[in-house]
């Protein structure tokens, strides 16, 4: 149905106002589920992501979803500019435009750093509840940015019998500041600060690694480390991980092979890909099976996924218009 | 260099304020042949267009530009929607984003109906000045729509010896509005009413055809209707054109190959493209010959590019800091 003033207005939402909508973790896990369902029922219109590149190892990326069981339209249109600490801002930045998709009019402008930051990581914790061992206790968390501290936020809500995550990053700073910040949230998961990949990985039944995504990886993550029956998965592609990790996966699952071989397009996993046993939404959705046995090595290596932004987005406007936030401007 | 407040504010410029930002049609032709002529030169970063369909015939393009030279970059989230006017809303829409180009965030969120509006004619208007021959007189103009008004609005600019604008639509009401609009502004140019396609065509030096875009072509325009030497600008592809008129063109130009890949990619130009002389823009820079002789039929396809809506965008965004126009937003 279109709604009301579509045309002659458009609601503005912050930052604030996006958080202020007051979704939770809660939702967006059902959020992200919801619209990884509609992926894997191949219910959704994706294109994969152009961009341009303004600055050497600068990208800027368009990211258009539509998801009909939500009614969710629009565009993400989000940045990446490492080099930003020089003028004191973040180097991740990005704006949502959401449209009514009966006559395709933007309806809100809202920002996307928030969503961005809290979708990624629920790929990875929706994952888990589909490819961990059901008894894993140990998570091994590798960077401590805000990918990093949103994956410890989140993790704990699903993994039943979570006792310890470790946690690694190059920079020891980032890793008492993350246990400091988040261990009174948790009081019954075990923040642990590690001084290597290794410490990190061994022992571990779940390994994240969030740290750059490299055009050129550095493998530091020796195979051997590895743990019967983990789950790994590497949210900065093969930059850490060795090849014959990759190759001897039981099960290898990627979020979307189109956008995989969009980032091959432009010189990313340069050694390509092991054989998909299927995208992560078609786990979610029922129509591919998941963890079987408990000495599977199951890998699920995500992107994110504009699908994602738009079905989270959709619902935080919706939010927003029933309280009455955000700045309505003329168009 | 980094602007004042970039990443903490962002302008609001709505359709009013673009306009008020004052560039006439001389800029608009002069920032047309700017980013022409960098396009032409390869200084730019354009991947073609990605797109959301919500309904049948809709569409939604993503447009990235980024134009080093005029420090212009940003994307075009515009949409066409036909139906629209069952809710009684124009059929396209659209809204800018631009951003700073050395640290990423956005600068400016603008309205970009009135761009699109400008910038299609304006192309036109440049490839007369290259293809058209010097002594024409006659223009031929089929559609009178938006695109068919800017255009009639445009041409007596850059055709020095135009002494006729003939105009048909399949709504003589349209043409009758058209004129009476426009003729008072256009003393020295008479705009005629035309009954049908032949009566456009013949004896036209140029002829513009500004009608639907249709992704299965019904030719309607005879190729023996058409005059030597004339130029010819499809603004709606091979909608209404015999293939032998493309294909016994001299001189065959599209503004993209990448455009046009994309179109043919998604079920447009079924017949293919002849083969291509040159983009405009590389006649625009100069590197590639325009009309040689008076003999020469030359047909110059566009269907308009990112890189010309930054360009004018980021100008207008300068103009409206300048004189304090617009809204500023917290990000």
């Amino acid at each position: 149905m279109v709604k009301r003033n579509v045309g002659k207005e458009i609601l503005y939402l912050t930052q604030d106002k996006v958080i202020e909508a007051g979704i939770n973790d809660d939702d967006i896990l059902q959020l992200v589920k919801a619209a990884l369902t509609e992926h894997g029922s191949k219910k959704y219109e994706m294109p994969s992501k152009i961009g341009l590149h303004p600055r050497e190892n600068t990208l800027m990326h368009a990211m258009p979803g539509w998801v009909p069981a939500y009614d969710a339209c629009g565009i993400k249109w989000a940045e990446c500019f490492p080099d930003n600490y020089k003028y004191n801002l973040p180097q991740t930045s990005g704006l949502m435009i959401l449209n009514c998709s009966e006559t395709g009019w933007p309806i809100c402008i809202l920002d996307a750093i928030w969503i961005t930051a809290k979708r990624t990581p629920a790929v990875t914790a929706v994952a888990c509840e589909y490819l961990a061992r059901k008894d894993s206790e140990i998570v091994g968390m590798i960077g401590a940015g805000i990918q990093g501290r949103e994956h410890v936020n989140l993790l704990p809500k699903v993994i039943p019998n979570l006792k310890k995550i470790k946690i690694y990053d190059r920079f020891e700073e980032s890793i008492s500041k993350l246990i400091s910040d988040l261990q009174p949230k948790h009081p019954n998961v075990e923040l642990i600060p590690c001084k290597s990949f290794e410490e990190t990985v061994r022992g571990s039944d779940v390994v994240v690694s969030a740290t750059a995504i490299l055009s050129k990886p550095e493998p530091q993550i020796k195979d051997e480390w590895i743990k019967e029956g983990a789950f790994i998965a590497p949210v900065d592609f093969d930059s850490l991980w060795e090849w014959k990790t990759f190759k001897r996966a039981d099960k290898f699952l990627v979020d979307s092979l189109d956008e995989m071989n969009y980032f091959m397009g432009v010189g990313y996993l340069a050694n390509g890909l092991p054989d998909i046993h299927a995208e992560i939404g078609e786990v979610v959705a029922g129509l591919k099976v998941g963890r079987e046995t408990d000495d599977e090595l199951i890998i699920d290596m995500n992107i994110g996924m504009g699908v994602e932004d738009v079905v989270i987005g959709k619902k935080i406007y919706d939010l927003a218009i029933e309280k009455g936030l955000g700045l309505s401007l003329p168009l």
